[in-house]
C-alpha cells in the first residue's frame, strides 16, 4: 500500500499514519520528495481494506500495490485449470469447448431437435435457459423447473453435458440437480449471496462478465466462489457495455489473452451476446480461437423467427456448421482442436 | 412497431411479414420509399415483444414505437406519487426527504451517535447497512440481522424512519420486519427474483440505477415492482460508470429531470456514492436539489477513519451541517422545502 | 515516481532501475515488501514522464505522484483567475455569465433578433456559429467570414461581447479580428495545434470539454494554451458520452466542484449540448449553478422550426426568459448574482 | 424518415408537418395507431437533415431510415475497394498488410536499423511519427520535417512504403511531399477542416477511429474525404475508451466484420494503441486477421526502454518475428496472405 501525501502534509499527520500502520503490525517506510511525500506501507494489505486510509489528514491518494484476489490469480497457481465436466468432458485443456443450444428452453421437440442438430455438428455441451432474466417483467420468463427436466432428458439422449442459468440462492439446488455445469449470468456477476450459494457446491460454474464490470471486478467475484470452497470456475467474457449502438455489446478481445495472464481459470467467449447480430458472430467467433480462449457458448436455433427469445443473434443450423467448419482451421492454427 | 426494409427486400418478403403480423392481430401499413420499404405495424406491441421481426427475411431494422414500460409511466399514473414512510413522514411531495446515516451498521453505540447527530440536524430517515454488498469476499459483510435490530432500536428511540438493503429475496421478511423502507442497491437493479420479491410487499422500495443502467431498464426494473403489485417505488441515481476515474462514478444529473418527465415516481439521489468523495458532496448535492429531486441518501459518519466502509465519502457532523444549511436555501429557490 | 516490481523481481533488475534513475538524477528509495518490492523515485519527475519504465525488465506498473500539468493547477495559482473579456464584463467573479445566442449564424435579421432579445433579458454575451464542425459534410457547415462579420456587427449594435467556434489554426488570425472570445469545440480538445495556436494570442478562450476526455486530459489541453502564454482561459463542461442514449451526452456535474479544487480558471457549463432536450435545460441550468458553475452556455432560437442546427436543443426566448429568472434565486442562493 | 406523434398529438399538429413535408417535395404517409400515430415521410432524406422535425408541435421522436454515409456504403460500391500504394503494394485485397515501425521517428540511425528488421520480418511498409499528438505539452513532439525526410530516406534504401501522421491542414502539403499514406489520427477524426484536406489530395489515407466515435460517426468522417474527392482510405480500428483501465483502450473487434459489411474500404487493426501492453499485441492481432482485417499497423522497436514515446506497448524484434510467424498460420486459416 502506498500513500501519496498532500503538498502541505504536516509531521503530525505523517505520525499519525504511521502510528496507526504500526498499530497494524505494518513497517512504514517514508520518501519525502521536493513536492510530495509518499509513504510505503509493507505488510500483509488485507489489514489496510478495511482501514480507510484516503480520510486522515493529509492524504492525497491511497494505491494498492497488491492484486486483490488470490486464489484466481495466476501467481496462486501457475498451471491452466482444467474442468472435469463430465466423463470424457473437459474445459481448460488444448481442446476448446463448444457449448450450443437456444437462449431458451422454449419445449421439448424444440429444444430436443437442437440438441440433436448441434451434437452432429461435433458438439457435446448443451445449453439452454429455464429461468430467464428479462428486462421487461411482461416478456417470456422461462419454463423453471419443466425445463430443467426437459434439458437433462435431452442432455442424456444425445449423451451431452449440460449449462443453464441460476438467478436466485433459492434455486441452486433445484438446478444443481437436474444440469451438469450452472451458469452466473450477467446481470448476477455481484450478486454475492448467489456466489457464495454456488461456492458451496462442487458444481462446475460459468461466470459471465458484468455489462460494465472491469476484469479486476469479475475477478473478484470469482474469488467469492472458490473462496467458497468451490475450485471449478469457468470465466466468460459476453461483451461490455459501451457507447456503440450498432452491436448489442463491444467483445473485449482484449480480455481473453489477459485474463489468462492474470489467471489460471479457462475463460469462454459468448459471441452472440456480445455481438446481438448472428451476420457478426462467424467473425468473432474465430476471432476468440485465436486470441486463446478455452471454449464458446453459441445461441442456435432452428426457426429463429420463433424463437421465444435472442432470435437475432441464434445461428441456424447451416451457419452453425459453417462456424465449426471454420474454427477448425482457425483452432488448428494455433494448435488446438475443437 | 416500425419495420424497415433492406434495399432489395421482395414482395415475398413483404407478404410474410403482413401475414405474420395478421395472425398476431395487427395492422399493417406499408410505405414504399424511394430507396427502402418501410412497415408500420398497428395495435397492441405486446404480441410483438416475443416475435423475433429483425430475424425474418429482408428485415433492416425494428423500431419499437411504444415504451416498454407502463405502470411507471407519467402517462398511466399523471400526478407525482407520494409515498408515506411512517406516520408524518413521506416522499415526493413538497418537502425534500433526507436520508443520512452511516454506510454500514458497525456496532450499536455508533449507530445510535450518528442517529442522535442526523436527527438533531433536522433528518427523519436513518440508513445503515446491515447486509453489504462488497466487491471483495474479504471485506467487512455487514452485522446481518444483528444490523436490522439495532436500526430498528435506534429508529424507535429517535423517531425516526429506517432504510436498508435487501440483496436476497430469501431475507426480504426478515429485512421487513425490522425496516420501514427496503433498497435494492445498484448491484442487484436486475436480479428479477429479488424485485418479484419485494413487488409481492407493501413496503416501500428505493430501487438504485445500475451502475450502467439506461433510464429505460431502469425504469423496468421498477416496473416489475409495480408489476407484482408494489407501487410504493422511489427511484435512486446514484450515479453511473463511465470513463472518468477522477471520481467514483458519474453523477447523471439529467436522469433527475427526465424521470420526472418519463415518470410519476419519485427520484432521489445518492451523492456519496455518485461522486465517492466527500469534498465534491456539498456541491453536487446542491445540484440535485436544484434539478428537482424528492430527497438525497447521504452517508455520515462521526468517525471517518474508522468507518468499515465508504469512509472516503462519509461526511463528518460538521459538514453535514453545513449541508442542511446550504440546502435549505436552494430548497427555498425552487419552491421546496427540507 | 512510484515503480512496483513483479514478485519475482531480481537485485539486478531492481539495479538496473536504480542505477538509470540516478544517471536522470534522481533518488531512488527502495521498499522491500513481503511479497514485492516497491522503488520510490524522488526528483522532478518530468524527466521521467519519455522515460517508459514500464519497459524495464521486472517492472509490473509505474504510478506517477505528481499531477501532469502545471500552470493550471490551484497549487501553482490559489486564487480564482477572473478573466475580463470585455470593458464591464468578467467571467470567474461573483456574477456569473450567460453566454446566449443561436447555435449557427443563419443570417444577419434572425442574428439580430435572438441578440436583441436576449440582451434584453440581462444577457451581454452572444454566442453563434461561424465555421461549424458537423458529423457529416452534407450538413450546413456554417456561414464564414460573412458569418463573424453579422456577429460583429450585432454585438457592437447592442454593445455585447461575442464569442464563437475556432476550427482550423489558419483561421485564427481572421476569427480574432471579429470576435472576442473564442471557442475550441469539443472535437478539438486534443488539437494540439489548434491548442498552441490560440495560446499565441491574448484572447479569451473557451475550452470545451471532449466528448470522452478525462478532467485530467481536459486540464492538459488547457495546459498547452496557458504554456504558450494564454492565461485567459475558460473550461466548458458540455456533456460526456455515456451508454445512455436518451439524452444526446451525459452531463458530468461531478466535474464542477472538480475542476475547482484542482484548477484556478473558471468553469462554464452549457446545457444544451450536455442534454440535448430543451425540455432539460431548465433543470440542469439550475444545478450547474447551484454546483458552482461560473456561467452558462445555452442555446437559444426564435424559431427553432427553421433552425439550421441544434434546433431540438435550442430554448425559445419565453423559455430563456423563465430560465433567467429561475437561476437569479439561484444564484442568490449560492451567494452569487447573474 | 418516421415520425412518431406523442399520444396526445392533434390534427392540426399532424397537418402542420404533413405541410412541412410537402413543401419539401416529400409525401407523407400517415399511420393511426392504438395509442400513437406514425408518419412516413417518403423522398430525399437529405432536405430533412436541416430541418429539425423533433422541435414541431406534438412530434416525440424522429427516426431516419436511410444511413446517412453514401460513398463509402457497400451499397455504393459493392466491391471491396483495394489501394494502390506503391508499385506491387496494394491493400484491400487477399494479402494482409503490415505496418510496422516504431510510434515516433527519433533519429535517423534508429528509425534506419529498426525499418532494416521489419523489412527483413517481411514487412514492406514502414509507419513513424514526425508531428506527435501528445496529452502534455512538456512531452517529446515529435522531429517534423527533419523526421519526414529520414522516413523518405530510409524508405527508399529499403523498398518501403512510408505512413506518417498529419495533425493540422497546413502541413498536408509538406507531409505529402515526403511519404506514400497520410494517417488521421484518433484525436483529429472529427477535425473536419483537416479531413477536407486530405479530400483533396490523392494520397491514400489511414483515418483512425476516435477513441469515442461510433461506427457511424467514423464511417462519417470517411464520407467526408470521399465526398472532397479522394477515394483512397483505409479505416483503421485501433482500440475506444471503456471503462476499463487495465488496457489503455478496448479493441472492438467486432467493427471488424461490421465496417466489412457496412463498407468497400479496408479496414485495418493498430493492436499496439488497442491494448497498450505488449504482452497482449500477439493474441489480439491473431485475432484482428482471424476477424478479417485487411491489415495491422504495429509499433516495434529495438530498444523500448529509451523509446521517447509509447514504449510499453512496443514490440521487440524478436517478438515482431514471432507475431509475423503466427499470423502467417492465422491468415492461411482465412484464406488469405501476409
Amino acid at each position: 500500500m502506498i500513500i501519496v501525501l498532500k503538498s502541505g502534509a504536516t509531521e503530525e499527520q505523517i505520525s499519525h499514519i504511521v502510528d496507526k500502520a504500526q498499530k497494524l503490525g505494518l513497517k512504514a517506510n517514508i520518501s519525502r520528495g521536493v513536492e510530495k511525500t509518499v509513504i510505503g506501507l509493507i505488510g500483509p494489505e488485507d489489514v489496510l481494506r478495511v482501514t480507510p486510509l484516503e480520510v486522515f489528514p493529509g492524504v492525497e491518494q491511497v494505491i494498492p500495490v497488491l492484486a486483490p484476489y488470490k486464489l484466481v490469480s495466476r501467481e496462486f497457481q501457475p498451471k491452466n485449470t482444467v474442468i472435469k465436466i463430465k466423463d470424457g468432458i473437459e474445459i481448460g485443456g488444448t481442446k476448446i469447448a463448444m457449448i450450443a443450444g437456444p437462449c431458451a428452453v422454449e419445449n421439448y421437440e424444440g429444444l430436443r431437435r437442437i440438441a440433436k442438430f448441434v451434437k452432429a455438428a461435433g458438439c457435446n455441451i448443451l445449453r439452454g435457459g429455464a429461468f430467464k432474466p428479462r428486462t421487461s417483467p411482461y416478456d417470456f420468463q422461462g419454463l423453471g423447473e419443466e425445463g430443467l427436466k426437459y434439458l437433462k432428458e435431452v442432455g442424456q439422449e444425445f449423451d451431452m453435458a449440460t449449462v443453464t442459468e441460476v438467478m436466485d440462492s433459492r434455486d441452486i439446488d433445484l438446478v444443481s440437480k437436474y444440469v451438469d455445469v450452472l451458469q452466473i449470468g450477467a446481470r448476477n456477476m455481484q450478486n454475492f449471496s448467489l456466489l457464495k450459494g454456488v461456492g458451496a457446491t462442487y458444481k462446475p460454474v460459468i461466470l459471465k462478465r458484468g455489462i460494465s464490470a472491469t476484469v479486476k471486478e469479475w475477478l473478484m467475484s470469482a474469488e467469492y466462489i472458490l473462496a467458497n470452497g468451490n475450485f471449478n470456475v469457468m470465466l466468460c467474457e459476453r461483451g461490455i457495455r459501451t457507447f456503440e449502438t450498432m452491436t448489442r455489446n463491444t467483445l473485449d478481445i482484449n480480455a481473453v489473452p489477459l485474463v489468462k495472464q492474470l489467471s489460471h481459470l479457462p475463460i469462454l467467449v459468448d459471441p452472440s451476446h456480445a455481438t446481438g447480430r448472428w451476420g457478426l458472430i462467424n467473425s468473432v467467433s474465430k476471432a476468440a480461437v485465436a486470441a486463446g480462449c478455452d471454449g464458446l457458448l453459441v445461441e442456435v436455433h432452428d426457426n429463429p423467427e420463433e424463437a421465444l427469445s435472442d432470435g437475432p443473434q441464434s445461428l441456424v443450423p447451416k451457419n452453425f456448421e459453417n462456424l465449426i467448419k471454420d474454427l477448425k482451421r482457425i483452432a488448428d492454427a494455433v494448435d488446438r482442436t475443437i
